[in-house]
Protein backbone atom coordinates (compact mmCIF):
# COMPACT_ATOMS: atom_id res chain seq x y z
CA UNK A 1 0.00 0.00 0.00
CA UNK A 2 1.23 3.58 -1.05
CA UNK A 3 -1.07 5.85 1.36
CA UNK A 4 -4.02 5.15 3.68
CA UNK A 5 -6.64 8.18 3.16
CA UNK A 6 -8.82 7.73 5.66
CA UNK A 7 -12.77 6.46 5.56
CA UNK A 8 -11.40 2.99 3.92
CA UNK A 9 -9.77 4.51 1.22
CA UNK A 10 -6.24 3.76 0.26
CA UNK A 11 -3.81 4.04 -2.70
CA UNK A 12 -1.83 1.57 -4.33
CA UNK A 13 0.20 0.43 -7.24
CA UNK A 14 -1.90 -1.17 -10.08
CA UNK A 15 -1.20 -5.03 -10.55
CA UNK A 16 -1.94 -7.05 -13.39
CA UNK A 17 -5.67 -8.05 -11.88
CA UNK A 18 -6.87 -4.01 -11.43
CA UNK A 19 -6.01 -4.01 -15.52
CA UNK A 20 -9.79 -4.13 -16.29
CA UNK A 21 -11.15 -2.12 -13.28
CA UNK A 22 -8.81 0.81 -14.53
CA UNK A 23 -9.93 0.04 -18.32
CA UNK A 24 -13.58 0.62 -17.26
CA UNK A 25 -12.83 3.58 -15.39
CA UNK A 26 -10.55 5.11 -18.66
CA UNK A 27 -13.51 4.56 -20.58
CA UNK A 28 -16.22 5.97 -18.18
CA UNK A 29 -15.44 9.36 -19.41
CA UNK A 30 -16.84 11.53 -22.32
CA UNK A 31 -13.60 11.36 -24.08
CA UNK A 32 -12.51 7.86 -22.63
CA UNK A 33 -16.14 6.61 -24.43
CA UNK A 34 -14.88 7.37 -27.92
CA UNK A 35 -12.04 5.97 -27.66
CA UNK A 36 -11.52 2.94 -25.18
CA UNK A 37 -12.88 -0.66 -25.88
CA UNK A 38 -13.50 -3.85 -24.31
CA UNK A 39 -11.76 -3.45 -20.59
CA UNK A 40 -11.19 -7.37 -21.42
CA UNK A 41 -9.37 -6.81 -24.34
CA UNK A 42 -5.40 -7.89 -24.57
CA UNK A 43 -4.05 -4.45 -25.23
CA UNK A 44 -4.72 -3.55 -21.96
CA UNK A 45 -3.22 -6.37 -20.36
CA UNK A 46 -0.05 -5.65 -22.32
CA UNK A 47 0.15 -2.33 -22.14
CA UNK A 48 0.27 -3.14 -17.93
CA UNK A 49 3.03 -5.09 -18.96
CA UNK A 50 5.13 -2.49 -20.11
CA UNK A 51 4.22 -0.16 -17.59
CA UNK A 52 5.17 -2.64 -15.06
CA UNK A 53 8.43 -3.14 -16.29
CA UNK A 54 9.44 0.36 -15.82
CA UNK A 55 11.00 1.57 -12.97
CA UNK A 56 10.10 5.25 -13.71
CA UNK A 57 6.42 3.92 -13.93
CA UNK A 58 3.52 3.94 -11.14
CA UNK A 59 0.45 3.46 -12.13
CA UNK A 60 -2.11 3.51 -9.47
CA UNK A 61 -5.11 2.74 -8.21
CA UNK A 62 -7.23 4.47 -5.41
CA UNK A 63 -9.65 2.01 -3.01
CA UNK A 64 -12.25 1.77 -1.13
CA UNK A 65 -13.17 -1.03 0.84
CA UNK A 66 -11.69 -3.15 -1.63
CA UNK A 67 -13.15 -1.58 -4.89
CA UNK A 68 -11.17 -0.02 -7.38
CA UNK A 69 -12.68 3.22 -7.74
CA UNK A 70 -9.70 5.29 -9.06
CA UNK A 71 -6.46 5.76 -10.82
CA UNK A 72 -3.25 8.06 -11.65
CA UNK A 73 -0.30 7.05 -13.57
CA UNK A 74 2.77 8.83 -12.02
CA UNK A 75 5.71 9.14 -14.71
CA UNK A 76 9.33 10.26 -13.50
CA UNK A 77 11.38 11.80 -15.95
CA UNK A 78 15.15 13.59 -15.60
CA UNK A 79 16.54 16.29 -17.34
CA UNK A 80 18.97 19.03 -17.40
CA UNK A 81 16.32 21.97 -17.48
CA UNK A 82 15.57 23.98 -14.15
CA UNK A 83 19.24 23.09 -12.71
CA UNK A 84 18.46 19.06 -13.37
CA UNK A 85 15.09 18.89 -12.03
CA UNK A 86 13.29 15.98 -11.77
CA UNK A 87 10.27 16.29 -12.91
CA UNK A 88 6.77 14.11 -11.97
CA UNK A 89 4.10 13.78 -15.11
CA UNK A 90 0.74 12.77 -14.11
CA UNK A 91 -1.17 11.04 -16.50
CA UNK A 92 -4.73 9.12 -16.94
CA UNK A 93 -6.49 10.64 -13.91
CA UNK A 94 -9.73 9.20 -13.22
CA UNK A 95 -12.64 8.98 -9.89
CA UNK A 96 -15.86 6.71 -10.48
CA UNK A 97 -18.12 8.23 -11.42
CA UNK A 98 -20.57 7.46 -8.70
CA UNK A 99 -17.76 8.58 -6.28
CA UNK A 100 -16.88 12.21 -7.78
CA UNK A 101 -18.35 15.26 -5.59
CA UNK A 102 -17.16 14.06 -2.25
CA UNK A 103 -13.29 15.24 -2.37
CA UNK A 104 -12.06 11.77 -3.23
CA UNK A 105 -9.93 13.07 -6.48
CA UNK A 106 -8.40 16.40 -4.45
CA UNK A 107 -7.22 13.79 -1.89
CA UNK A 108 -5.60 11.66 -4.61
CA UNK A 109 -4.39 14.49 -6.13
CA UNK A 110 -2.39 15.76 -2.97
CA UNK A 111 -1.35 12.94 -2.18
CA UNK A 112 0.51 13.00 -5.92
CA UNK A 113 2.10 16.01 -4.60
CA UNK A 114 3.34 13.95 -1.36
CA UNK A 115 4.69 11.23 -3.32
CA UNK A 116 6.08 13.54 -6.11
CA UNK A 117 7.97 15.92 -3.61
CA UNK A 118 9.32 12.90 -1.30
CA UNK A 119 10.60 11.26 -5.07
CA UNK A 120 13.20 14.70 -4.87
CA UNK A 121 10.91 16.27 -8.00
CA UNK A 122 10.56 19.73 -8.34
CA UNK A 123 8.18 20.08 -10.75
CA UNK A 124 4.66 18.30 -11.20
CA UNK A 125 2.85 19.17 -14.78
CA UNK A 126 -0.21 17.71 -15.84
CA UNK A 127 -2.13 18.26 -19.09
CA UNK A 128 -6.11 18.38 -19.43
CA UNK A 129 -8.30 18.46 -22.45
CA UNK A 130 -9.69 21.39 -23.04
CA UNK A 131 -13.21 20.05 -23.57
CA UNK A 132 -13.12 19.07 -19.64
CA UNK A 133 -13.70 22.28 -18.40
CA UNK A 134 -14.30 21.80 -14.45
CA UNK A 135 -10.59 20.45 -14.59
CA UNK A 136 -8.60 23.47 -14.87
CA UNK A 137 -10.35 24.99 -11.98
CA UNK A 138 -10.00 22.13 -9.97
CA UNK A 139 -5.95 21.68 -10.51
CA UNK A 140 -6.26 25.43 -9.94
CA UNK A 141 -7.44 25.14 -6.42
CA UNK A 142 -4.79 22.10 -5.65
CA UNK A 143 -2.59 24.66 -6.74
CA UNK A 144 -1.14 24.28 -9.76
CA UNK A 145 -0.98 26.92 -12.76
CA UNK A 146 -2.26 27.19 -16.06
CA UNK A 147 0.99 28.58 -17.47
CA UNK A 148 0.85 25.92 -20.27
CA UNK A 149 -0.29 25.14 -23.87
CA UNK A 150 -0.58 21.25 -24.29
CA UNK A 151 0.01 20.59 -28.07
CA UNK A 152 -0.94 16.87 -29.00
CA UNK A 153 -0.20 15.21 -32.53
CA UNK A 154 -1.95 11.94 -33.18
CA UNK A 155 0.59 9.19 -34.68
CA UNK A 156 -2.09 6.55 -35.41
CA UNK A 157 -4.25 8.05 -38.14
CA UNK A 158 -1.34 8.95 -39.93
CA UNK A 159 0.54 6.05 -40.24
CA UNK A 160 -2.71 3.81 -41.46
CA UNK B 1 24.13 9.42 -35.53
CA UNK B 2 20.17 9.26 -35.44
CA UNK B 3 19.37 11.32 -38.55
CA UNK B 4 21.45 13.45 -41.75
CA UNK B 5 18.60 16.84 -42.10
CA UNK B 6 20.66 17.73 -45.05
CA UNK B 7 23.21 20.71 -45.27
CA UNK B 8 26.02 19.59 -42.57
CA UNK B 9 22.37 18.88 -40.04
CA UNK B 10 22.52 16.01 -38.42
CA UNK B 11 20.81 14.65 -35.16
CA UNK B 12 22.49 12.20 -32.63
CA UNK B 13 22.21 10.95 -29.05
CA UNK B 14 23.60 13.63 -26.66
CA UNK B 15 26.84 12.09 -24.98
CA UNK B 16 28.48 14.22 -21.34
CA UNK B 17 30.69 15.99 -23.53
CA UNK B 18 27.84 17.96 -24.72
CA UNK B 19 26.09 18.91 -21.02
CA UNK B 20 28.11 22.34 -21.10
CA UNK B 21 26.47 22.92 -24.62
CA UNK B 22 23.23 21.88 -24.08
CA UNK B 23 23.09 23.81 -20.40
CA UNK B 24 24.24 26.96 -22.59
CA UNK B 25 21.32 26.52 -25.10
CA UNK B 26 18.87 26.17 -21.94
CA UNK B 27 20.15 29.04 -20.63
CA UNK B 28 19.67 31.63 -23.86
CA UNK B 29 16.35 31.85 -23.52
CA UNK B 30 14.22 34.42 -21.78
CA UNK B 31 12.81 31.64 -19.57
CA UNK B 32 15.98 29.74 -19.01
CA UNK B 33 17.79 32.62 -18.25
CA UNK B 34 15.62 33.54 -15.18
CA UNK B 35 16.35 29.61 -13.97
CA UNK B 36 19.50 27.90 -15.13
CA UNK B 37 23.08 28.52 -13.75
CA UNK B 38 26.48 28.11 -15.04
CA UNK B 39 26.42 25.39 -17.61
CA UNK B 40 29.52 24.14 -16.31
CA UNK B 41 28.03 23.39 -13.09
CA UNK B 42 27.88 19.78 -11.97
CA UNK B 43 23.76 19.55 -11.38
CA UNK B 44 23.50 19.47 -15.32
CA UNK B 45 26.01 16.51 -15.08
CA UNK B 46 24.28 14.50 -12.57
CA UNK B 47 21.18 15.05 -14.39
CA UNK B 48 22.40 13.88 -17.40
CA UNK B 49 23.49 10.52 -15.81
CA UNK B 50 20.23 10.00 -14.68
CA UNK B 51 18.67 10.56 -18.32
CA UNK B 52 21.15 8.42 -19.79
CA UNK B 53 20.61 5.91 -17.48
CA UNK B 54 16.92 5.87 -18.63
CA UNK B 55 16.36 3.92 -21.40
CA UNK B 56 13.17 5.26 -22.22
CA UNK B 57 14.55 9.12 -22.62
CA UNK B 58 16.56 9.94 -25.26
CA UNK B 59 18.68 13.52 -25.15
CA UNK B 60 19.41 14.79 -28.47
CA UNK B 61 21.35 17.13 -29.94
CA UNK B 62 21.14 19.27 -33.17
CA UNK B 63 24.48 19.73 -34.63
CA UNK B 64 25.76 21.84 -37.64
CA UNK B 65 29.54 21.55 -38.66
CA UNK B 66 30.65 19.62 -35.51
CA UNK B 67 28.68 22.41 -32.79
CA UNK B 68 26.01 21.61 -31.11
CA UNK B 69 23.44 24.11 -32.18
CA UNK B 70 20.02 22.28 -31.18
CA UNK B 71 18.76 19.95 -28.13
CA UNK B 72 15.32 17.99 -27.42
CA UNK B 73 13.98 15.57 -24.72
CA UNK B 74 12.14 12.75 -25.85
CA UNK B 75 10.36 10.51 -22.75
CA UNK B 76 8.68 7.59 -24.29
CA UNK B 77 5.90 6.76 -21.96
CA UNK B 78 3.22 3.80 -22.01
CA UNK B 79 -0.12 3.72 -20.55
CA UNK B 80 -3.17 2.00 -20.57
CA UNK B 81 -5.19 4.97 -22.08
CA UNK B 82 -5.95 5.16 -26.14
CA UNK B 83 -5.96 1.87 -25.91
CA UNK B 84 -2.84 0.76 -24.77
CA UNK B 85 -1.37 4.11 -26.63
CA UNK B 86 2.66 4.57 -26.29
CA UNK B 87 3.25 8.14 -26.48
CA UNK B 88 5.84 10.24 -26.48
CA UNK B 89 6.89 13.35 -24.74
CA UNK B 90 8.79 15.99 -26.13
CA UNK B 91 10.40 18.81 -23.14
CA UNK B 92 13.72 21.01 -23.27
CA UNK B 93 13.33 22.11 -27.13
CA UNK B 94 15.68 24.49 -27.76
CA UNK B 95 17.50 25.79 -31.32
CA UNK B 96 20.54 28.14 -30.86
CA UNK B 97 19.31 31.89 -31.10
CA UNK B 98 21.53 32.47 -34.21
CA UNK B 99 20.26 29.58 -36.53
CA UNK B 100 16.73 30.59 -35.50
CA UNK B 101 14.22 31.65 -38.42
CA UNK B 102 15.78 29.33 -41.28
CA UNK B 103 13.54 26.61 -40.87
CA UNK B 104 15.66 24.78 -38.25
CA UNK B 105 13.52 24.02 -36.08
CA UNK B 106 10.95 22.87 -38.23
CA UNK B 107 13.30 20.22 -39.43
CA UNK B 108 13.97 18.88 -35.34
CA UNK B 109 10.16 18.33 -34.59
CA UNK B 110 9.51 16.88 -38.11
CA UNK B 111 12.23 14.26 -37.46
CA UNK B 112 10.88 13.84 -33.41
CA UNK B 113 7.27 13.36 -35.13
CA UNK B 114 9.02 10.37 -37.77
CA UNK B 115 11.55 9.37 -34.51
CA UNK B 116 8.08 8.53 -32.47
CA UNK B 117 6.07 6.57 -35.48
CA UNK B 118 9.26 4.25 -35.80
CA UNK B 119 9.14 4.17 -31.95
CA UNK B 120 5.57 2.90 -32.09
CA UNK B 121 4.04 5.94 -31.09
CA UNK B 122 0.19 6.74 -31.05
CA UNK B 123 0.77 9.84 -29.53
CA UNK B 124 3.13 12.67 -29.57
CA UNK B 125 2.57 15.83 -26.77
CA UNK B 126 4.48 18.37 -25.43
CA UNK B 127 3.97 21.53 -23.33
CA UNK B 128 4.67 25.14 -24.40
CA UNK B 129 4.73 27.88 -21.84
CA UNK B 130 2.00 30.79 -22.61
CA UNK B 131 4.70 33.20 -22.54
CA UNK B 132 6.12 31.33 -25.58
CA UNK B 133 3.78 33.35 -27.81
CA UNK B 134 5.58 32.14 -31.00
CA UNK B 135 5.29 28.37 -30.04
CA UNK B 136 1.86 27.40 -30.22
CA UNK B 137 1.76 28.65 -33.90
CA UNK B 138 4.72 27.08 -35.12
CA UNK B 139 3.45 23.69 -33.24
CA UNK B 140 0.38 24.09 -34.92
CA UNK B 141 2.18 24.61 -37.88
CA UNK B 142 3.66 21.63 -38.10
CA UNK B 143 0.28 19.72 -37.32
CA UNK B 144 -0.17 19.72 -33.91
CA UNK B 145 -3.14 20.81 -31.80
CA UNK B 146 -3.40 23.24 -29.16
CA UNK B 147 -6.39 20.85 -27.20
CA UNK B 148 -5.21 20.80 -23.66
CA UNK B 149 -4.30 22.98 -20.92
CA UNK B 150 -1.08 22.26 -19.50
CA UNK B 151 -0.77 22.85 -15.24
CA UNK B 152 2.36 22.86 -13.26
CA UNK B 153 3.19 22.93 -9.72
CA UNK B 154 6.41 23.87 -8.66
CA UNK B 155 7.65 21.78 -5.87
CA UNK B 156 10.81 23.41 -4.60
CA UNK B 157 9.50 26.32 -3.43
CA UNK B 158 7.23 25.01 -0.88
CA UNK B 159 9.59 22.12 0.52
CA UNK B 160 11.67 25.02 1.48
Amino acid sequence: MLADLGDGVTVRRAVAADVPSIARLLADDFLGAEREVDPTDPCYRAAFEHLDADPRQLLTVLVRNRVVVGTMQLTTIPGLSHRGALRVVIEAVRVASDERGAGLGSRYIRWAIDWSRGAGARLLQLTSSNSRVDARRFYEGLGFRADHVGLTLSLATRSG
